[in-house]
């Protein structure tokens, strides 16, 4: 599989032969095509300054309501990635912005707060329950029922990242189905991120509400080994071949397949080295999605891979 | 155990019946009695601000070497604990400060980065052997090094926190015994902190190059679950008794005392929660170090719980 950002590129990259998308960014798409913080378009009236005002009202030029263009904007630019890749999955995954990322949308000084640490702070699921992004999160749902119930791309799967317990699980869930995005109702696939130390252990009990996973070796790695990878000072150490990061990413693999859910990787570790690649396919993940720019040797590296243990 | 900060306090702390200190902070002693950040004091030169300059110029005054005045008010500190509860061990963790921290300290401006994340960024057992710290790291060991040789102080137990891979173990070690602190010799011992999910995932290497180990449960929840529990955003889901956590705790138990490593837990969690002290004592763990106000009711239950299980 691909990790695609840029819907642009999606029909060129789709050329490329392929099993679908294990991971488009939402990401992207609100830097590009949105740029506005989605609380700065429900609650217009909390953006004070001016001359943010009208930098919102002429991207928005022509909406009403202000929060469809988000609406809008996301589901265009994720149906262009779904059909490009159409019937392969393509695995769309929910917001992760950072609190410092969110910030610097359009208007979001007057949504976010500071926080010390970003990286492990309000970001992922934990926003989507909450009722400072609630709402926002509602027209990311709003969004991709657009993508998979009125466009038929019933092909993009829904991922959410950064998902700390079984409880913040359950509750997104719930947010979901509250908004027309029900697990099972279409074809729809809700799958979660592996990153957390806490999804490795407790695989078994997330396994119970979600339909699939994928692994997230960057912030895996990041938090296995309790580094920030941005950071100069400490970024030496990151390295996803550590031991202890390599034993979690076996072990949620060889859970997830005991129950009979499918477990892919999406982080860059097996773009980067070909024989980590190799350790994932030896461990039995089903599926990896690579940086388009090492799809085709790491895929014939795969697939010899493969050939040698008969499988 | 206890866990105590302010040296002044020890030989009250000391009357309340105990086994020891599992955990002296050299942070309370550094920004009580030293407020200098060590690297001022080494390169002075460095430090452009009259006004800091003339501080430091105060703070240091009497001392013709500015750096022997961070060696003997934090030699000081430790032996006033030290003595307070000796022959009993007092673990004494060296300096684990994130860098806002350092550089709140006078003169800090001039020796810190900015870090995005400090929470997971340099701190730990990453500074000692890096050129930015190195030479601050040597201080301490002078420090420790007079506390144990000259003052004959052995009973205090040195400690390295926030050691994220068996490499930068070694590293450490070796400095260390660079600047005479060798393991072994006049009785040293050298313990982990045990607060990074590798660290428990690794726990057979790591036991390899230290005498021993305490659990650092605030650290290990927060990379457990990735986050920062000092994030209004997000600490209502910080929790110790997750069983993600506690699963990592019984693992490190189980598997220190299998290899015969003294295990104890310095964190927060046991202080709080007193069925989850009784875990702890079920898992087997060597020592348990509380917060001095808690000492006394949580050691009777665990008294308690130790007869009832027999042990």
């Amino acid at each position: 599989m691909m990790n695609v950002g840029n819907p642009e590129n999606a029909f060129n990259l789709a050329a490329i032969p392929n099993d679908g998308v294990g991971l488009a960014r939402l990401e992207f798409i609100i830097n590009q095509f949105i740029s506005i913080h989605p609380m700065a378009l429900i609650q217009f009236d909390k953006v004070a300054d001016p001359a943010t005002r009208e930098k919102i009202e002429s991207l928005t030029y022509g909406y009403k309501n202000k929060a469809d263009f988000f609406v809008d904007k996301l589901a265009q630019g994720v149906a262009k990635i779904a059909a490009a890749f159409y019937p392969n999955d393509v695995v769309v995954r929910m917001s992760d912005f950072k609190s410092n990322e969110y910030k610097n949308l359009i208007g979001g000084q007057y949504f976010e707060m500071d926080e010390e640490n970003p990286m492990i702070g309000f970001r992922g699921a934990s926003r989507y329950y909450n009722e400072r992004y609630r709402d926002a999160f509602a027209l990311e749902c709003e969004a991709m029922k657009k993508v998979r119930n009125e466009m038929g791309l019933t092909n993009a799967i829904l991922m959410i990242p950064f998902c700390r317990t079984v409880e913040e699980g359950k509750k997104v869930i719930e947010v979901m189905a509250d908004k027309g995005l029900v697990q099972g109702e279409n074809g729809l696939e809700i799958y979660m991120m592996v990153e957390i130390p806490s999804n490795v252990l407790l695989i078994d009990e997330f396994g119970e509400i979600f339909d699939g996973f994928s692994i997230g070796s960057n912030d895996l790695t990041q938090l296995t080994l309790g580094l920030d990878r941005d950071s100069f000072l400490v970024s030496h150490i990151f390295d996803e071949r550590n031991k202890a990061v390599m034993d979690l990413i076996r072990i949620a693999i060889t859970k997830a397949n005991k129950m009979g859910k499918k477990i892919g990787i999406c982080g860059q570790a097996p773009s980067d080295y070909p024989e980590f690649a190799r350790f994932l396919v030896e461990c039995g993940i089903s599926s990896i999605s690579l940086n388009s720019d090492t799809v085709i040797k790491t895929t014939i590296d795969i697939k010899e891979t493969e050939k040698s243990l008969g499988i």
